[in-house]
Order: C-alpha cells, then structure tokens, then sequence
C-alpha cells in the first residue's frame, strides 16, 4: 500500500447525521461528536460509487450465485495476494453479509456446545459473542505488556482447546502481529492439533507500511474473516468473506450455513461495490491511511497530556485508540459518561459488553473522521477535563 | 393494486446471461431456456434504479441501524396496510438479508431441537429446511383437492405441535387463501396454542385483483416472512424483512437473533430500493401482474394439449405453474432431463429436495419471462413431446 494520496474526500456531515447509525452521527444528540463504532466519516472512493451507478444502469437484479460472483471471489483473492502475503484460490472465498455474520457463521460450523475456544481479552466483542452464541467455552488469552504473545497463548490453551479465534490485527489494542509471530502462532496452533480463526476485518488499515500476513497464507491455513467496513467504509453495505483453509471446506461450509439453500449470502450491489474497493481505490486508500496515521498521533500527543490518562504506543494499525484512564480514579463507564455530557464527545467504555473484562479502565476512540472534527474533539475533551475529573 | 400499466420493459437477456443464477440464464447452456428459480427476467422499476442512484450520489455508506431504516420498517408498514390487510406497526418490522434468511432466523427463534411443526407438502424447500435446521420434527399437512384446507390442518396437527410453518401464497400449487381461511387457520391455530409462520414472499403476486390477506393483520397475528424478490424481481440485493406478532417480540428477535450485534441485518443499499419499490413502482408492478396472469393462461392453454400432463385451475397467485405429469408414466427427474436434453427447456423437477415428497409426479415452470421466450420455451416442448414420450 503506497503513501502516496488522492486528496481525502470532505464528508458531508448533513449526510452523516441521517446515514450513520451503530452509535454514530444519526444516534446522537446535534452537538455531541461521535468517535465511537469503527467505521470512517469519510465518503467511499469514487470509484465504488461509479461502479454501483454503472451496474444499475443494466437494471437487472438476479439472483447472484450462492458463494458469490467469480469476480469478488478473484478479487478478494488477488487483494490477499497483494497486499496480505497469502495466495488464496478464488474456490476458498465464500462472500457474506458482513465480516460479523461471517465470524458468526465460521463460529457455528466449526464448534460444538461445550467446545473450548480461546479468544484474547481484551478483543471486540464479536469474537467472543460468536463463541458464545455456538455454544462454546472461552479460555482467555491475556496480553504482555501490552501485546498478545505465544508465551500467552501457550498458557491460555488447554489439552481441551478446539479453536483459538484472534483478530488481527487487534481491535482495541492496534497491534499488529509480524509475519514471523503468524508464523509462530500457526504453527503452535498445528501442533496442538488446534484450529484458527483470525478476524482480519482490520488488515486493511495497517498503517506506516508495516507488513501484513494472513492467517490465510500459512503452510497450514486457518480460516480467515474479512470484510470492507473498515478499510473501504463500506459498512452499510454488509460486505465481508470467509475465507476456508481449501476449496472443499469452503464447500462443505457454503453447504451446512445456508449458502446453497439461498439462507446466506450477499448483495450483488454489494459484492460489486467490493470489487471496485479492492481493485480502483487504492490512492483512496492511501490517503485515508496516511491521514490514520496523522490522527493517531496527534491524538496521542494531546491525550498523553492529560492527567490521569496513560496513552498507548502508536497503534500499527486499525484508526482507534485504547486509553488508560485508570489514573483518573474513575472507571471507564463514568468517564464516558463525563465526557458525553460534559465535552459532548462520545466514547466507547471498555466494558464486558464491547470488549471483555480486560478492557476495563480504559475507553476507545474512533479517529477517522476529519482533522476538524478530531482537533474540535479533542480540545472539547481538554476544556472539559478538570472538569471530568472534579466530579 | 390496479391493473393500470406502463409498458413492460424488456429484459437485456446479454445481461441476464450475465447476472441470472440460482439455475437461471448464468447457469444453463447457452441454447438452453430456464424456466426455473423464482425471480422474473424484468428489469426492475425505474424508480428503483433511480433511487439507487440517488442515495449513490451523496456517497456515505455507514452502518445502518440494526433493525433497519426507519423508512424502510415504515414503507413495509403502509405496503402490508394498502394491500395485505393488515395494520403493523414499523416497530414490528425487520430488515433482513432475504426472505431465506428470515424464515430461517424465525424458525430458530421459535423453535427447541426436537419440536413439532406442521409443514404443507409440497411446499417450498426453505419451509421445512428452516424448521429442519432448527432442529424440528416435521408433520406434513397434505392438500384436499389441490388446496390446503383446514381439515387438513386438523389432521395434521397433534398434540405436541409448536408451530403451523405455511406458505402463502402457496409455492408450488400457486393457491391463495381466502381472508375468511385465514381468520379460520389463526383461530384455530390460537385455540390450539400453536403460532403461525407465514412466508408471504409470494404476496406481491396476487393475480386476477384477488384479496390477500397477511397472517400479520389477525386478531393473533403470526410471524411473518416477507421479501421482494418475487414481486420486484430485486432478488440479488437480498432484502426481506420479518414482521414480529407485536413490537416486544420484535425486540427479542432483533437481540435473540443477532441484529443488535451487527451479525444480522440488510444492506442499508438495499433497503434503499425496496422503499422504491414499495413506494414508487406500482405501475410497474401493475403490468408485470397483468403479464404474469396473461401469460399463465397461455401456458396453462397450451400444456393441457400436450398428451400425459393435468394443468392445475389457473393459481390466482404467483408465476409459477405446478404441473402434473404422471400420465406420462416418467418421474419428474426423467421428464425434467429431457426437457432440457431434447427440448433445451430447463425446469425445476418436483423432487423431495426441492418441494418435498408431496410434489413427486410433477414439474414447475416459472413464467416470469417475456411473451416471446415463453412462446419459444412452449413451441419447443410441443415439438419435443413426442420424443420425449417415446424413450
């Protein structure tokens, strides 16, 4: 993924306060800035929206096939081949409505009640709620210092363990796994005969060039969720895939979920939409990173001054921020609550619910919006800050 | 719905070669004519296509709200009041990933492993499939005389019955009930303490200026299954919606089930063109029924001529005619094999796994095409009948 840029689009905030549900522009009141569920304010590349009005120009609306069109299935492909490491047959690629459905899916055709899983704590919520909802146990794998580590996982597995689900990169922490740790992970995982799940609906915003590899392109590949919410704002849209560890568990996957019987699947709109994301948006794409990466720092630089406020390391990827607010005495339901109704500013908490128990003490903040709307933000938060903390 | 129109628009069939799969022109050779998946070869309304436009051209697609826009929960409200008999609140609505999903989701939702359902056979596959995959045990409700009366209803159910799962308009025999049926089949069903499912995806095709009226309006209102696949030919974008007995249920439903979580829902995309459709389309809608009617009545004219097949009295809803063959002394596989081989007609045989045991001895051809492909398609198996006899 290259730095250089088209010139980010200007959002068009009227738009946002219709559109922008999920905790976002059209849930809260006028004068509370938003920096809360993951998607970007940004309008999608140009090139998403003229292929949309191209394909309804021939105003046919069939039925798409059941696992999805042979071109999203090549282009999720070639977009894994390029910029992820991981050479993936197109056979392997089955498209969803939604990265969380399809972690939902996956979930389901490969546990069974009482199964034991291990999942990170903290991780976005989805990864454990899929668990839950097959019935599974969770192990949770703490991280170190920070970063989720072999040492970790090695003490969070169990002779019981049938699957280990990851996201990756990691959502709220931001950190990015190397591709020798994928590595290392895949194989620990092979040798204790364990499957893996890796949720790398955030693999396309990595950011200041660092490397990628999917769990997708390992000798022993596990089986990959992935969608475009994130790094191509197509979240209403519900466009993500699975992608299967070979072409014949990808089949008996679209067999037992539903894909064959019509039950699941995906917009054709959406799925061309996708495709014009994954082959024309690229300058788009580098200039919404390369703006990720100012943010993220310029949101680091004034938090960290904050009293009360531990920042984190720049993330290497995702466009959130995972604050310790421990200092404060106060815990993160009460300073996200503070900060709506003081600063006008609304947060995630890090509670059980978004992020797991060890997302305690700390609050995420969403980062892609504006740099208008993030310096507003966060001088709203630095106002109102002794302000927060008297109370 | 009036049966004023504006000109039926004709298909672009290069196009339909293209995107028209689920056994239809992507799929079969390309001399081969599919009168097979249930979607029609129009293109969709104007307004359709100029509402994706529309929403395309202030390019935001954030997050959608979980159980959909409210404009699309109202647009379904009014539909089911101007046309089905039935006044819902829009808090009774949810957007869903299509009519397949929906039915599925809601038999999940009603049903524990090893409950009983009343399911019509022949119906179509996702009826008992639904209740299948959530683990049910199915009772089969037979027709009287082509229909499904509520003797047999009584017949069918016992004891233990959970739910009455019905199609209606019915999927094959393109049978309707009356609105006093109804009332009858959700007393009775109430009397006895059992809810009803209804799949009225068919309901936009009601023919002849006939009365429909949704299981949603009754004084015990069911669950219902609703889709605009059928009557505005937008199968590919997915969009259907469930409406719930009242709006408390429909909150259970939405966090039971996922929406809440972001794991169920519909493209924002989608639900964009269905408030078209439903809104702006009904000229369109009024010529494509006006067609579907006229172009039963040929096939039906035709097909009684053809030695060893009983048409059925012409369906006052769908487009779909559900023929009986066994004067021919072949199976429904054998007669749909040579239909294709000899007459290069595709149609879907009345096999176990598509409409159940009921349906054996019989084939249903889907008629939603143009007058000339259908004219062709019944000119070919005129001409090939006597072969298709004699092997």
């Amino acid at each position: 993924m290259s730095d250089a840029s088209e010139p980010i689009p200007e959002p068009d905030f009227a738009v946002l306060r219709e559109r922008a549900f999920n905790l976002r522009w059209a849930t809260v009141a006028p004068d509370v800035i938003p920096l809360t569920a993951a998607d970007p304010d940004l309008p999608v590349a140009r090139a998403v929206a003229e292929a949309i009005k191209r394909y309804i120009a021939k105003p046919h609306l069939s039925y798409g096939p059941a696992c999805g069109l042979p071109r999203f299935r090549r282009a999720i492909s070639e977009h894994f081949a390029r910029e992820k490491s991981a050479s993936i047959a197109p056979s392997r690629v089955i498209a969803t409505n939604s990265a969380a459905s399809a972690i939902t899916l996956v979930a389901r055709h490969l546990l069974r009640a009482g199964d034991e899983v291990v999942v990170q704590d903290p991780v976005d919520f989805l990864v454990a709620e899929s668990a839950r909802r097959a019935g599974a146990a969770l192990r949770l794998w703490k991280p170190d210092g920070g970063r989720f580590t072999l040492d970790g996982l090695r003490a969070a597995v169990s002779e019981r363990t049938k699957l280990i689900s990851v996201c990756h990169p990691h959502n709220p922490l931001g950190t990015l796994w190397s591709p020798s740790e994928v590595t290392a992970i895949a194989a620990f995982a092979h040798e204790r005969g364990i499957t893996v799940l890796a949720d790398e609906v955030w693999s396309d915003v990595v950011l200041d060039g660092a490397p990628f590899a999917s769990f997708a392109g390992c000798v022993r590949p596990g089986w990959i969720v992935y969608g475009l919410s994130k790094g191509y704002a197509l979240a209403g849209l519900r466009i993500g895939a699975v992608i299967a560890p070979d072409a014949a568990a990808a089949e008996d996957f679209a067999r037992a979920e539903g894909f064959e019987h019509t039950i699941e699947g995906a917009s054709t709109l959406s799925q061309v939409a996708a495709v014009a994301a994954l082959e024309d948006a690229s300058e788009w794409r580098g200039g919404f990173l390369a703006q990720c990466a100012r943010q993220r720092d310029l949101a680091i630089a004034r938090l960290a001054r904050l009293k009360g406020i531990r920042v984190p390391p720049a993330p290497q990827a995702t466009f959130v921020l995972f604050v310790d607010i421990r200092g404060t005495g106060l815990d993160e339901d009460a300073i996200s609550e503070r900060l709506e109704r003081i600063a006008r500013v609304r947060v995630v908490p890090g509670s059980p619910r978004w992020f797991g128990s060890g997302a305690a003490g700390h609050i995420r903040l969403s980062l892609a919006t504006t740099k208008a709307v993030l310096d507003e933000a966060l001088a709203r938060i630095e106002r109102a800050w002794p302000e927060i903390l008297s109370r």
